[in-house]
């Protein structure tokens, strides 16, 4: 992230007058993406890795197999023994010994003989197959009975050179390039890290993300709602899409709405911060004046609906969102801005984590030339049915939406039937 | 859950013999998807509800909004004083007072009169709508300048009665279901549960998930792999695809690969086990032994590759996954079987949470009539590349895959070119 940069449009103070105009999504994005970057890295141990993004190559500094190891239970051959056999054509081996994983072996194979050993043992010298346990017979057939050492095995199938063995470094060589920087760990990568002896390893560090929720109407979650003040529905939503995005919220508690307070606040050891209410041109929006005073507020009012009023810009060496107080505004501005810069901070993808599906409209879809709208969308027998975009039932809409549907501000919306693309709230 | 069920067939000891005969994936999923049900509620509380799911509806047992408040910054008004204004025909309001969110209005709105409102501001007596701060001229335009009480207004526009203002329950009726049982809480979700109250809230009861890992070969996660042993893999996996699934993994490190260490970690206190390793055919594999004498091994021996030598079972009320220890095949039979089980038991859908893609394949991908394979692939150049199914690099594969196709046990593969839908290890 680069530190403040002046725009060519100083904003003014737009309390109680409103926006004189508005900044595009597009170059708003133009913007954000120029204040993007991944994090610098830290160590993680093994245990806490997985979904976190690599950055740096891992190198394995083993070879794996590091030594020649049975692929399957079985006998430890002579391969040219088994030239041959079937089940019509059972050849007979003697058994003298046995190698159990973890353990050196004890003894060698002759030609002739076989040597018991289980999956992922060292291959006895002499022996350069494995024969699988259900390609023998053994001599007395009887429940709970296994061939013991000095009895004697019937090889009914061939295996040639090599078969069912793992050869030192054929799986992972020495010096290979394992993973590379970049890659979100899977769980199985964490699996494979761990057997090639990693510990720790540097991935991108997770920002450190202050949520600013100001207002003197709100009480804090957990409080029952009384007289004309409500409860914050912001930041108990705000930190979980935090933690979804790859960020660690941090969330002590509603700020007064005072400049004073609102700065300090936005002063926190923190790499993002969300302003959540005060955002927009009401008298006691401080937080975009305090942000043009002390910082640089970059972007103020963009042409979208909802979440117009919200804005961004820079304070020190941190990215600052000021999202609207209204729920789902503040969801949309936190999908189209916020989100994006925690996940780019991560070392995630820019791009919504919400899963694409096409569906036909329900019913028309209007929406306005020069305006983006994040239009939710409920599905429907198949179908997606638009919700009201705006007005009394939002915090409701937010739970009722599946998802959304985003109407370009070239766009004057879509007709019934017309068949759109949903961004799926649900990630699976 | 329901206890141990005995078998038609009584499975007998295969160690060093071979599976007699395998039970498909089909009747394998029949026994186990009889045997899941989600665990019973547990109360959370609100900043840990994100990602559970809700064992009992939200009915609401407030009214939102709780007042009639204001949707807009602006000025409460009485509608039919805007009537006809417009930018050229501006109507005079005097400003009486203002209201502030969380404060009980101080005044009320006589016609001819305005009070300045902020977004969520209780609307005061005698005003029936809100005219928006953009549809307003000052009277003395000037940078910083805000109208005081006293001075005037103009109307820019008309608004009907109600505009702009949420009556009470409008939003979100007292007695109304919110959310539904079943429902997995979304972020936003967890802030309208703020908004109405909700400090904790029922939802199901995430599974204790107990990693049995054995094999004396095996060095713990951290350990750097020497002589004969190699560092466990599966268990950082497991714990990894555990949370993913919404289980609680219970992971204390490996267990001695003698029958009384590993029984004892089986009846740990956990709605699951997994057994990694020991699950086979092998002479050392105890598991299957264990739980055939002292629970009900009701499935060993599925006809799937790989995983094939996966069991299942109960003991006590647990229901125990035999995971083979070879880790593609220990991922195979997750992805089948166990991560099921956690899913539902956590009350997620039983379905695997990858996203599926449609990719023609870059060569054929051969399978055996009769048994199911788990073919990983490679994404390259929008095709999808099959990999080594087996054999010596399935450590690093399961590094190199994308994603896996199923090839069904009645389906002989798929040709060159076919078209054929991966399942995606990235969520998203």
């Amino acid at each position: 992230m680069t530190a403040d940069r002046s725009t060519s449009n100083p904003i003014s103070d737009v309390r109680m007058r409103g926006f004189a105009r508005r900044t595009t999504v597009a170059n708003t994005l133009v913007w954000l993406d120029d204040h993007l970057q991944a994090l610098p890295p830290e160590s993680v141990p093994l245990a806490e890795l997985a979904g976190r993004v690599l950055a740096r190559d891992i190198v394995s500094q083993v070879d794996v197999p590091a030594f020649a190891r049975s692929m399957m239970d079985g006998y430890a051959v002579v391969a040219n023994d088994t030239l041959g056999a079937s089940s019509y054509n059972r050849l007979a081996l003697q058994v003298v010994g046995e190698v159990l994983p973890g353990q050196p072996p004890q003894v060698g194979v002759k030609p002739g003989q076989a040597v018991r050993i289980m999956t992922g043992a060292a291959l006895p010298a002499g022996a350069d197959a494995v024969l699988p346990v259900e390609k023998v017979a053994v001599e007395k057939v009887a429940v709970e009975k296994v061939p013991a050492e000095g009895e004697r095995i019937f090889a009914q199938d061939a295996v040639p050179p090599g078969k069912n063995v793992g050869r030192i470094g054929e799986d992972i060589p020495r010096g290979s390039t394992l993973l590379q920087s970049g890659r979100r760990l899977r769980p199985q990568d964490v699996g494979v890290l761990s057997s090639i002896g990693i510990t720790v390893a540097d991935v991108v560090r997770q920002p450190r993300v202050r949520i600013v929720v100001t207002g003197n109407e709100l009480l804090p979650p957990g409080s029952v709602p009384r007289d004309f003040q409500i409860v914050d529905a912001n930041s108990p939503m705000l930190a979980a899409l935090i933690a979804r995005d790859g960020g660690l919220p941090i969330n002590p508690g509603i700020i007064a709405d005072d400049p004073e307070s609102i700065l300090e606040a936005m002063r926190d050891d923190a790499d993002i911060v969300l302003v959540s209410g005060g955002s927009s041109v009401g008298k006691e929006d401080h937080a975009p004046v305090l942000l043009r005073q002390q910082g640089n507020l970059a972007i103020h009012g963009i042409a979208m609906r909802p979440s117009s009023p919200a804005g961004m810009g820079t304070l020190d060496e941190r990215l600052v969102f000021l999202l609207p107080g209204n729920p789902v505004s503040c969801l949309c501005a936190y999908d189209f801005f916020a989100g994006r810069a925690i996940r780019v901070f991560a070392g995630n993808a820019a791009e919504w984590p919400y899963r694409q599906s096409q569906f036909p409209l329900r019913r028309k879809l209007v929406s306005t030339v020069g305006r983006l709208d994040y239009a939710r969308v409920k599905l429907i027998d198949g179908q997606a049915e638009p919700l009201a975009i705006s007005g009394a039932s939002v915090l409701s809409s937010t739970t009722r939406a599946d998802g959304f549907v985003v109407v370009e501000d070239d766009c004057e919306g879509y007709p019934d039937r017309a068949v759109v693309t949903v961004h799926l709230y649900d990630l699976f």
